[in-house]
Order: C-alpha cells, then sequence, then structure tokens
C-alpha cells in the first residue's frame, strides 16, 4: 500500500477486512450441502485409493472420518469456525482435527471448483426428486377432483367476460396439462443435472487419472462432463432448474388467480378452507385467500431468481470466476418456495368446495349465441351468416329486454326460416357442452378421455421414479 | 356515452378511436404467419370436408382459394386492406373476394384462439428447425478448428488469472459442450411445440366433431392437443423458446467476452477478420471487434424478450385475455436475432486467427506451482503439505527475484529434499497438459475424444434432421 | 486468414459478410433521429467556427446544407444508400453530395460516440415532453371524473373481497396518485437527460477547445457533462426512461386489472366504450375489454425493454463498447408504447359508464362490520373488544341467516349491553363513508380536499412545461 | 369439507395446515422492523389521545409499555410465540401480557395495512441514510485518489482496444459521475419514500379524524400521504428503491470490470491489496479479485430482487393483496448486498495500488494517431482528409515495420507536405492529454476543474445530511 493510501481510511490498514470476510463467506448458505459434500469426498477418496494415491488404510480412515463428521452435521454438533469459509473447507479442517495429517491427501488432484459443483448437482438432483413428488401428487389431486366433479358445469370465460358453458373438470384439467409439461421439463432437466463434473479439477482435468466412471457411479451419476473448463464453471443447471421454477410458478399463479376470482363475492363459485383463508386484524367479516394470493406473489419472487443469475452470468468469461458463487442462494430459495408453494396449493385444492349452484346460476342464455350459430350451420347456413343471424338475434333480445331462450320462435323466424321448433333443445346447457366430442373438447366423454390420459401418464411417472434415497434426502425438505 | 363525458376530449366522441384501432391491430406483425395460416385454412377445410361440413366441391374451391392467396403473399402482390386487423382476418377477407360466399364456411367452428396458436406452433417449428441447422454448423466449425489446432497452448484462466495451461482445442470444445446442450434443449422443446391447437375452437372444443389427428398429420403435428382451454392460452412454447433463446445467447457472450479479451492487444491470442471488425470514425489505427461485442449484447435483448413476456403471462387468469397478443413480436425478434447472432458468429469463428507465437509466450512458470505440488504428491507427500511447499517455492522466487524454473535444485531442496534432478522436466508446458488425461481433461488424448464423441454426437444429430419443407422454411430466413 | 479456414465455409472468403453487415447496421432504427442529428451537426459547425476551424463561408454553407439534409428527410425524399451504415453516416455522405469537400470538416474533434449520445439525449427530452403532455392529460380526466361522481359509491376490496364502502371518486384518485408521482418522476428524469456530451469526443475530450457551454445552449441542453469517458459511454439515461416505463406501464397494468375486473359481468360496475371494446369472432354476445388487456400485457414488453437491457449494460466495461448500440431500439418502441397506452387508456376513462346501480347492489350490510366496532369504540370499548364484539356480531347473523343490518337491538345487546337504538344509523353506506374524514380518507370533504391538491399540483405542472418546439416534435408522435 | 375430499389427503383434514401458516408468517423476517413498529405505535397512540380515544393515563401506560417491549428487543430477550405471525402482532401480544387490557386500545382505527406500509417506509428511510452514506464516502476515496494521481497517464480503451491516452485520474472520475447521479436519485426517492401512510386504516381512512399532521411530525415524515387507498397498497417506494439498487450495483459492476481486466497479467496497470485478493486451493501462485468479482455478481442479485418484485406487482389490483408480502425479503437484501458492495468497494479501491510504469509501457505510438489528424487540421487539412492521412501513416509505419514515431520526417512528407519539423513533438503523451482542455477533457485542468466541481458537490451533500438517529439506525447495519 503507497503511503498516501493510508491517509484514506482507518479500516482499510491492515491485512484483512472483516466485511470483505464476510462478504466472501458462503459457509451460512452453502452448508446446506453438507451431506453432498462428505459423499462426494467418500466417493473421491475411494477413487484416490484406486489410482493408489492413498493407502487402503489412509483411504478408511478418511472414509471413516467423512463420516463422523457427517454424524455431527446430522446431530447439529458441527462446530464452524471463524475460518470455515464454505462448507468445503469446514468438511476437511474438522476431519484434520478427527484423523490427522493423512486428511491433507483428500484434496489430491481436486479443486473446489469440481468439488462444489458435484456437490451443487448432488444436492440439485436430490431437491428435484422432491419437487417432482410434490408435483405429481398435486396433479393427482386436480385428477381426482375432476373425476368425481365432471356434473358441474360453469361458465368458461375469455378475457374474463362470459363466454360458453363448460365443465369444472374441464377447467381443472386444463391447469393439470400445464403441470403435465412442467413435469416432463423437470424429467428432461434432470439427466443434464447428473452429471460429474469431479475430477475436472480446477479447470484443465485431473492429472492423476482417477476413475471419474467409477465416481459417477459411486455418487449415483448418470454420465461424467464431457470437459473439464465446462464442468467447473457451468452453471446452466442452475438456470434451468430456476427457470423451471419460474414457469411453474407462473402455471401455479395463473390457476391462483382464477381461483380468488372465483372465490370473490361476485362470484362465488368456490370457498376456501378455513385452513387456507386469513381474517383481517381489522374487519371480522372478511375471509381472505391469503394462501392463493402467496402463491401468485411467489412466482414474482421465483422468476427474480432466475433473472438475477441469467445476469450474473451474461458477459462472464469462460471458466470460474467468484461471480459464480451468486448460484447458490437463488436455487436453495426456489427450491424452498416451491416447496411451499406446491404443497400449499395442493392443500388448497384438495379442500376448496365448488358451490355447484352458484356456478350453475352464472350460466345465462346469452352464452349460448354461438349455438345458436352452429344450429344454423347444421342446417346448411355458412357459418359467417350464421354468426351474423346469431348476432341478430342477440341484438333482438336485448331490444325486447329479454334473454335469448326468451325469443319466440316467431321471433327467430324473423331472422332466419331456417329456425323450427327444434331450436328449444338449445337452451339447456348439458346440451351444450355435450356437443364438444372432437378430442380436447369439454363433453363428458372428451373429458373423461383427458382424465384417462393423464393418468395413464401419472401411473407412468410415478413407475419411473426412483426410490428416494433416505440420507441425502433429508436436508431438502422445507427448512 | 354520459352527457358529461363528452366534455372530456374530442377525440372520444365517436364509436372509434383510430389509436385504439392501431393499438389493436398486428396485421403489422403477424402477417408474417401468412403461410402457416394457409396451411393451417386448407387442412381445415379438408377436415370440414371430412365431416360433411363442406360439399367436395366446395372444399376444393376454399383449398385452391387459399393457394392463391398464398401465391399473392409470396410474390409480394397481397394488398392489406385497413380492415385486417390480422392475418386471419386479412387471408379470410382475400379469399372471400376470390372465391365468394363459399368463403364462410371456412371459419366453421374454428376460432381465432384455436387458428392463432396453430399459426404460431406451425411458424416456430420451422423456424426451429433453422436455428438448429445453424447451431450444428457453429458446433461444426468449433470441432474443425479444435482437431486441426490441438498443438496450440495458452494459459487457462480464472478470475481472469493466469492459472493452468490448456490447449486452444480444450478451450474450443467447452464452448462447443454449452451449445451442445443447447442444441438438446432446442430438440426436447421442439416436441412440445409441435402440438396441434387447431379444433379447439375458442375454448370449449369443436363442436363438430373434426377429426384432429387427421389435422395434426397434414400439417406434421406429432400429437394433438389436450385440452382445449390449456391449448387456446397456452404459451408455454413460446416462454420455452425465449428461454432457450435467452440461455444460447448466454453461452454465445460468454464466448464473445473470451474472444474480445483475447483480441485486446495486451493479451493478442487472436485476430478477427476484416470483415468481423471495423474502424473508428476517429482513431485510424484502431480494429474493433465489433462482431463479438454485438453478439455480447444481444443476449440482453433476447433475456428482454424472455422476461417481458413472463411478466405479461403472470398474474393472467385461465384462458385466452388479449395479453396474449405480446407473444408474437417478441418470437419474431429472438428469432431473427439468433439467426444473426449464429451466423455472425459462425462467420467470426471460422476466420479468426490464432496467434500461436502470442499464446505460448502469455506462459509463464509460476503456472506451473500446482505441477510442483503435483510432483511432489507422486512422491508421497500428503498434498495440502505440498501444496504448502510450492507455494514456499513461489515465494522463494519472488524472493530472488527469478522465476520458478530458475531455482536451482539446491533451492528447491530447501523446502524439500523429495526434489530431484527430474524436477527439471516440469519446465515443459507440454508435458504439463499432457498430464490431464482422466476424462474431460487438457491432455491430447482427452482433447481427442472430447472432439470424436461431439463428431458422433453431431452425425447423429444431422441424421435426426428432418428434411427441410421448402416453402414454410422462406419466410424465416433473416429478414 | 490461414489456409485451412477456407475449407470451413465459402461465406466467409471476401473481406466483408453481408449477414455481420446487416447485422452491425443501426439505420434501420436510428434514422429516427434524423432531425436531432442534424441540429447536433447545426450546432456543432457554429462551435468550430467560433474557434476558427471552419471559416463563416465554410460555416455557412455546412449550416445550410445540413438544412437541407433535414428538409429532404422531412419531405421523405432523403435516399438512404447501401454504405449509410447510421444516421450520422448517412447525413454526412448526403451533406457531401451536396456541399462538396467543405463537409470534411464538420466533424473535426467530433466522435460518433459523442454524436451519437447528443442525438439519443435530444430524441429523448422531445419524447418525454411527450409524455409528459399525454400523462398530464390522462390525469386530468381522473380529476374531472373524481369531481362529477363524488357522490357514487362502490364497495372497496381488499384480497379481492368486499370490504368497506368506498366513493367510486375515491378509487379514480388512488390512480391518479400513481400516475402523479410518475410524473413528478419523469421530470426529475428529464434533468438528467438533458445534458449536454457534445464535446467529448470519442472519450478523452475534445482538442479544440470548441465551447461546450455554447453548444449546450444552441441546443437546449441544461449543463454540459462533466467528464468525456462517461459522457459517451454512459447509458443511465436510457435506463432510467425504460424504469420509468416500465413503472409507469405498471401503474396502468393495476388501474386495468381494476377496470377488466369491474367490467365482468359479475361485477358489472363499469361499462367500456364500443370504441373500446371488440367482439368475438366465434361468440357474437360478446363485448371484450380488449384496450384494458392490451395495456395490461404492455407493462410486460416495457418491463422486458427495460431488464433486457440492463443486463446488456451490466459487467460490460467502462467506455464505448458496440453492445451500446442495443440502446436506441428499446428506448424507441417503449416511447411508442407508452404513446399508445397512455392515449388509449385515456379514450378509456373517458368514455366508459359506471353502473351507479350495480355499484351500490354490490354493498352489503356486512361491509359494515369494522362499523360495529367503531361505533362501540366510540362508546368507550377498547378496540380489540370491540372487534370481536363485532365478530361476533357477523355470527350471529349467519347463524339467524339474516343480513348484520337485520339483526335486532336485543339480538345485538345479546353481545353487548353498549348498543342502543342509534346503532340504527350505521345500516348506511353514506354515513359509513362519511367517517372517514382524516386526510386521504373516503368522506367527501377528503376526497374533495384530495381533488384540490392535485388540480393545484396539475396546474403547477402545466405552468412548468416548456412550449413545444415544433419540428422536433413532429417525429416523435406514434408512428 | 365435502366428504369425498377427506380421501385426498390426510393432511388436509383439520382447521390448519402447518405448512400454510410457516408460508403465511413473516415474523422470521419483518421482525427485522421492531423498532419502526414500536416508534409508529407509540406516535399513534399519543395520536389517539389527542382526539379523546385514550386517556392520558393510558395513553402513557400504551406508550412506555411499547418503550419496554422495544427494550427487549434491543437486549435480545423478546421470545417470539407461535402465535405472532409478524412483528405488529408480536409487539402487541407483548404489549398486552405486560400492560393489560389497554393494550387493546392501541390499534383503534388503525389496520396493518397501514401500519406495515408505515414501518417499512420508516425503516427505508433509515437505510437509506445509511446508503448514502457509504455512498458518499466511496465518492470521496474516487476524489482523493485523483487528486494525488493526477499525474499517471494510462491507455484510454474503447471496444477494449487503445484507444487515446488518458489520465488515470480522468478513469477515476468517470466513475465517480455514475455514482454522483447515483446519490442524487437516491435524495430524490428518499422524499418520495419520507410521506406516512399511517391513519389510512385497512383502505378508507381513519374514522376517528386522528391528527395524520402530527403523526408525520412526531415520525420525521416529510409529508402525509394523499389517498389512503393509495397509501395502504402503493409499494413504488420499494420498487425504486430496488431499482436504485439496481443501477448503482450495475455501475459498480461496471468499475469492477475494468479493475478485474486492468489486474489481469497482461495489463498489469494495478493491484489489489492483499485484504480483497484470495488465493487457490490448489494454484499456489494465484492471487485473484474475488472481492471485485463478488460486487460484479451482485449486480445480477439486486436485480433479481427489482425485476422479481416488479413482476409480483405486475397485474395485481388496486389496494392490499397478500402478494404484496413479497415486499420486504428483497428490500432486506438488497440493503444488506448494497453495504457489503459500498463497503467493500471502498476498501479496493482505498488500498489498491497504481502501477504507473506499467500503465505507461502501455501506451504506444499508434495511440497517437488522431494527433497526427489533429495536427493536419491545425495546418488547414479538414478532418476526413486528414483522417485518410493519417490512417496512411499507420499503413506506412505497418509496412516499414516500424512504430508511428518511427517514421521519418521524408517519411510522412510522403502522405502530406503539410509535415515539417514540429511533428516531433506528436510523440509526447503529456502533450497528447494536455490537447483535451474543452470542459470534460483529460489534460490536466479539465480533470482540475472536474475534481472541484465534484468536491463541492460533495461538501454541499454532507451538509445536507441530516444527523443519523442513533437508536433507528442500530438495526440497519449489516447483519
Amino acid at each position: 500500500m503507497s503511503e498516501g493510501s493510508k491517509l484514506w481510511g482507518g479500516r482499510f490498514t491492515g491485512a484483512n477486512d472483516p466485511v470483505m470476510e464476510k462478504f466472501n463467506a458462503s459457509i451460512g448458505f452453502d452448508r446446506r450441502m453438507w451431506e453432498a459434500d462428505i459423499k462426494g469426498s467418500q466417493a473421491y477418496v475411494r477413487a484416490l485409493g484406486k489410482v493408489g494415491l492413498v493407502t487402503k488404510d489412509e483411504m478408511e480412515e478418511i472414509y471413516e472420518g467423512l463420516g463422523k463428521v457427517g454424524i455431527e452435521w446430522q446431530n447439529g454438533t458441527f462446530q464452524i469456525q471463524p475460518s470455515d469459509e464454505d462448507i468445503h473447507t469446514a468438511n476437511e479442517r474438522r476431519l484434520k482435527e478427527l484423523i490427522g495429517p493423512a486428511a491433507g491427501k483428500l484434496h489430491t488432484g481436486r479443486s473446489r471448483n469440481d468439488q462444489c459443483a458435484t456437490d451443487m448437482r448432488i444436492w440439485l438432483r436430490e431437491a428435484l426428486r422432491t419437487l417432482r413428488g410434490y408435483l405429481l401428487d398435486f396433479i393427482h389431486v386436480f385428477l381426482e377432483r375432476a373425476k368425481r366433479e365432471t356434473d358441474i358445469i360453469m361458465p368458461g370465460y375469455t378475457h374474463l367476460q362470459r363466454a360458453q358453458p363448460i365443465r369444472w373438470s374441464h377447467w381443472l384439467l386444463s391447469h393439470a396439462c400445464a403441470l403435465q409439461r412442467d413435469a416432463q421439463r423437470l424429467d428432461e432437466m434432470a439427466v443434464r443435472v447428473n452429471e460429474l463434473p469431479l475430477g475436472s479439477g480446477a479447470l484443465a482435468g485431473n492429472p492423476f487419472n482417477v476413475d471419474r466412471q467409477f465416481l459417477a457411479k459411486e455418487l449415483g451419476f448418470g454420465a461424467v462432463s464431457l470437459n473439464s473448463l465446462d464442468a467447473t464453471s457451468g452453471r446452466d443447471f442452475v438456470v434451468e432448474f430456476l427457470f423451471w421454477a419460474s414457469l411453474t410458478a407462473t402455471h401455479l399463479s395463473k390457476w391462483a388467480e382464477d381461483l380468488i376470482i372465483y372465490s370473490s363475492k361476485e362470484f362465488s363459485f368456490i370457498s376456501l378452507s378455513d385452513a387456507y383463508s386469513t381474517g383481517s386484524s381489522l374487519m371480522p367479516q372478511k375471509k381472505n385467500p391469503d394462501s392463493l394470493e402467496l402463491i401468485r406473489g411467489k412466482a414474482g419472487r421465483v422468476f427474480g431468481h432466475c433473472s438475477g443469475f441469467m445476469m450474473t452470468l451474461k458477459g462472464l468469461p469462460s471458466t470460474y470466476n467468484k461471480d459464480l458463487q451468486e448460484d447458490k442462494e437463488g436455487m436453495f430459495d426456489a427450491y424452498d418456495t416451491m416447496t411451499g408453494v406446491l404443497l400449499v396449493a395442493t392443500g388448497v385444492l384438495s379442500t376448496l368446495e365448488v358451490n355447484k349452484v352458484a356456478a350453475k346460476a352464472a350460466l345465462s342464455p346469452d352464452m349460448l349465441a354461438t349455438d345458436i350459430a352452429y344450429y344454423l350451420v347444421r342446417k346448411g347456413i355458412p357459418f359467417r351468416e350464421a354468426h351474423g343471424m346469431s348476432g341478430a338475434a342477440v341484438h333482438l333480445a336485448e331490444t325486447k329486454k329479454c334473454q335469448l331462450s326468451d325469443l319466440t320462435l316467431a321471433d327467430l323466424q324473423t331472422i332466419s326460416p331456417k329456425f323450427t321448433a327444434d331450436v328449444e333443445k338449445l337452451w339447456n346447457y348439458e346440451n351444450s357442452v355435450e356437443q364438444y366430442t372432437a378430442a380436447g373438447g369439454t363433453s363428458g366423454a372428451s373429458v373423461m378421455h383427458q382424465i384417462q390420459t393423464l393418468d395413464e401418464w401419472l401411473a407412468h411417472m410415478r413407475n419411473k421414479s426412483h426410490t428416494m434415497k433416505s440420507r441425502l434426502e433429508m436436508d431438502v425438505t422445507l427448512n
């Protein structure tokens, strides 16, 4: 430091700055990966043993020492020291205290760069497994309700205006479809998460020819990473997860928005269970859909992590740069948030009550205007003309200040002679929805087909699930 | 309108507002989907024919009329009218002018909601095919250069500090790996894009039981959408594309950032071809890497589309809302931008020259400090101890104001008696990189293995490519 | 280019790449700043004259030549040439054609870096003036309606649940308050926009001691920039504008969301003028609030520009980098979008009709539950206790399946003896709103005070407005 | 709950769901506002006293009870109970325990909606005061270094290519200018933050005519909010703060990017103090600029909060919705992050050393090419022609494989006869920078003027600072 600079600030005279140390340390959050770190090191020391860099005895000593460190974490007795800047340092420091100098062999040919990337991928893999389960459970509730409540008919809206009658189950399934894609995306992403970086060193690779296939097998990875520069600094897998969470949260926000509107006094189609509503500190009559509002609001939070980390990555040169330390907190929080969101959403959907009567009461004859056009189309009138006639009927009803269904046959015949007595059958909402028999439509048969398709898919997904690994699982529940 | 309101503004007295009409119209940009719209309508009229809603003659009349409309677009003779608010309206209006009232049957049971979603998916599917080709071509250039320039050794950096020697080809491949994942994600996404919404109506489905499997086959879709509410308003496929483009652009930004730094006078590892550099209006000596800076900057632009559209979607209720009209401009611009970025990047990489001599000159003996530690590890010293000794050697060289490689054996033996005459072999960068034989490392063999793996993958990907459809292709090149 | 590289692609053998040229050129969009560019050059040549770098004759020749170029733009006769990569090049090229070699003196000591930054600031300054006018006009409509419709009482909602009765005018003013802050922010930002970069050269400054204060005065700038490195590459002013637009658009989105809900059949509080609604291609009965949905959706678009450009800036080194070329398109589109949004919103608000009857009908006695608590508080019961008693009354009414207002005095006295005959006055919504006399509340007097405050502020703002400059104005209306 | 729903999940049978309770509670983070909450309540009870809703004795009892609660927080002895869902509930619950039923009068006419908004504004106001101090201190270091190191000349870069020689102080000041604008924006925003919402109730206002001006004065607010609907749900002030932090962080990222590049081995212009660098777990020779990389990376994190919360807000209807609970965590984290970033950046800048020799050595004669053009301009040659001649000289030097400065007068005269013996003076970097005498340029005098201007501004800003309030301050330091 130049003479002059000393003048600029008392804090900056020594060899370190406590603010910088705090700013630099990650142990406050990366400790959460303690188990992944222990597992990764246990596998690594076995690989070192295979290439003779540690003796069999050393290997066992280190392996078991690591196990003891893990037990301390599990029991909550691990003592973090001021010098433990990250979980990797902390675990190796403790190992050395427990087993002595042999601990110094563990890091041979390894760098925190490949170690950290490995820990993150192990952690995220397990986290995805948990979220996948929650997501499938949530979809299951949609399917169960859809099966049981197929007979409920409600207004379908576009532009928040009443459009055509639809089945409540059809509405339920529309959200299940979006979530089904989320589950599919999760599985695709999980394959990319599950590639092993360990054995890539700081950047150039591992100089002791450790058997990376062996490491991958030990740690349950599906593949080894192809290039060490990419493996140590690539954070696509984090970005992909954050985007996945963000899009899934957006789907939940859409679902929540529908239900918030449906639970307003004016709509009154549903009522939430007390467990998912709250009262007011000022207005005793109120019952607010806080659960749904929180779900809706969290979509912003998760997107914030996605956009923030993408900005951090943008424009960085390749290989490891310390900026990448921003990769973990967003990942952890996105996991916690999605856990909360999915569990609460499942609770809300499992316990809400549909007000069948109110839903039916909200159907009005003008929602059948399209059906008039279809009626005329079936009688041979080109659609554009039929659409115009249907509009004329709407207008006539307005003029006569009556409902569409109150128009007499004579009234209708002033619009087109094609109207005959069978027009009466139109004024029936059940008939209306039953028209939509093409795949994906709102008729009973079509809805049932959708349910079957998703049921089969769900069964297939559940079979694909690997058995949960018991230990790694522990840390990744909501905390 | 109330009496009073007339006072508030002269513009607002009539039945329409020209600003609103402009604000509402999408023909200015959705005309770009003219061909998809024609194809979709041609398939739809055939489906109407199958269920008897049009006669065979009407079907043929409409089909051929649509073909004529398409030719007008292709020839640039289509005249947009003020009333053509979108491409769907424009095409049907023109059809009616060409063939008369039979045109009024085309829209039977269809809505702009399912029509528009179908057009977008056709358009995007073709756009993805084009981008996929550009991406694979770009990866190909990485592989070709990596094969030919394997002998070039350069400093590998972390934190922008010289870290360890690596092969230039290893650096090239690290970027190819990221792009390989982008290609994989593109193919996964393309499957979700390629689902047919047509036959979903406005929201409730199609009431005339049109054969949606037939439609899908006609239009080359892999599947029909499962639920009509989801199909008419789901825009995941747009968000996924925008995110894909955003992450791919971030990879290109990282690559560009490396090269911008490498092309600085201070680094001088590469020089760009004149075609991809520009001069200064003020400083005649300058040669600026504009191409790379534009590529780097475009990552922000594409991300802007992704984040903007996600915000538009967030909090919307389900089914169609007009907010969704924001789905197209970002999609088009992301496609155009990625086309430009990929083509320019391919040009840059194909034509840049590597300054082998400068790259070598930037290697310095202190980059071999890790190798000293490894040398000692190979002699049985635990890594942590060896790392400390290596640090001591670095310190000794600094004290003696010499290079690490200038330390005598006697000097080194003051640090550890394990140093022997063979330490001389350390001072060789070729030897250094050749240590990294484990999978993914920077040794010649490991690099060659990476190339082979990617070569095989690339061949596989190329075989998977479908033949380009000639016509639909036309509109989606850079315009 | 090395021998080998020729093999990599036919397109890359020459000295230029047409895709790169297109990628690099900005004339396609920066032509929009033609007038600012002409004005800036006219001022600059006068400054050159003052320091003797051009003679008086040359100065006049150049000044007038520039005027002629401007007229070509204005008349639409300016011919862009393939070599005109940007507006600066185009104008100088044309000037040279018109006046010959003297044109070569114009760029003396100037760089495209300071020139472009100057043009953008001139353009944006005028654009802000226009948007400011639209914003104040919009606020004016809020105030006018608030004055005339003070007597309309409607439910106030929180959590989309009916909470307490409020005046419609109070709701109107709440949005005007948010827009008032937007206007304030606009004025603050405009001061920062209005700093002159011209005379900063490429980065180091101007070497001919041009009089920058003179330039500032000529061009209507409030100050000269302080540091040439900052002036040539700082783009805060663009980011600030994009953020301003984004927050303002979010306010409009909130307002639109309210009105979309209020215009649903279920609420029916308002109906939009036909000019701002549209029908359905399938459902003749529908009247959709497209205008409001577009306004709501555009908030995402504008935010996309803000976030995209912030990402482009993030991590750039200082001084000019070509990435900055991304600064213009977002700025232009944000301006166009905000113009459309503000004008359409003003139209919507000026012409919508409030359904006073429906608003009143939506008031229900349970919304007076808080008033019961307040009644008891006024009788000396601590609020927490009174709140509990009010809750008991709500519960009692539910048990008796009657409205709160149907509870008899005897009923109420089972809850508290403090209820006396005067409780009857509670069941009156007018009385309820009139309680809120504290500043900012919903009583008539308080609402009137809010209107007066904003009226005075608006008058002050209008006085502050500078006279519009007629010419520069022309280009910045919606195009 | 319907019979059927019980089948859907064991967790959902009771009246509450522990996951929902956790999801809903904010005490985990909003406890940080304990002091603002106490102060706000103390002022409120005094206002209640003024309108007679509490007696003088009650007022004092409540006031002092609140003081005791505050002391518990301060001493770390406050015990949070499971039922304390937020800080407001917690404090009132504890107050009741301490003073009994009189506590039930505190919340009279108040809602958590106005209470929470008030607490946040008090908290943020104090946080801004702290950040303002850090920011001004940081700018001070720039000015001090700029004064002392004015003689250091270095290459100025554009496009990361050497452009023209500049003074190191000029570079320093360019960053100080951006930060100066940040300070200005902070002060503007602080005025908007400092508006009092208390007395707005849940939405409709305060029904007991509490004196809001009195409240504002008690709590140090500059104004009372104008409209209760806006006051209880408006969160502009949070968004503005997050954007301010985001833009400021982007400025710091740009500064960090410059320094990371300058501290690379290849540039070697600066070296960081050990306190702000870290070593490698694998490479003993390395000294990494971790501090700067973290600063650069944090810009993404802060932007993430800004964009996330804007998305949460977008599309919400007006008044309070529970989504708004997302307003606090991002605000707190942005404050903590900016605190760390500003303090570490100040430390880095105070202690780094500039390598004057390396900076000078990086200057090369080709950087004087513009000066050749200026030389010719001064001899009467039009700039465009002079620029061409300068280019010819660059080319000639390249052909002769010599430096520009090695060209003989005879060489130069082959380009233009205007070259005479005085051309020698060009080859001097000091002369080059001294040309830029116009305001904002890099000449010594111009740099000195910039320093003076900023010095005066800084002194003015420091005078404007209010005395820090000691207690509220305590909680808002880095924690």
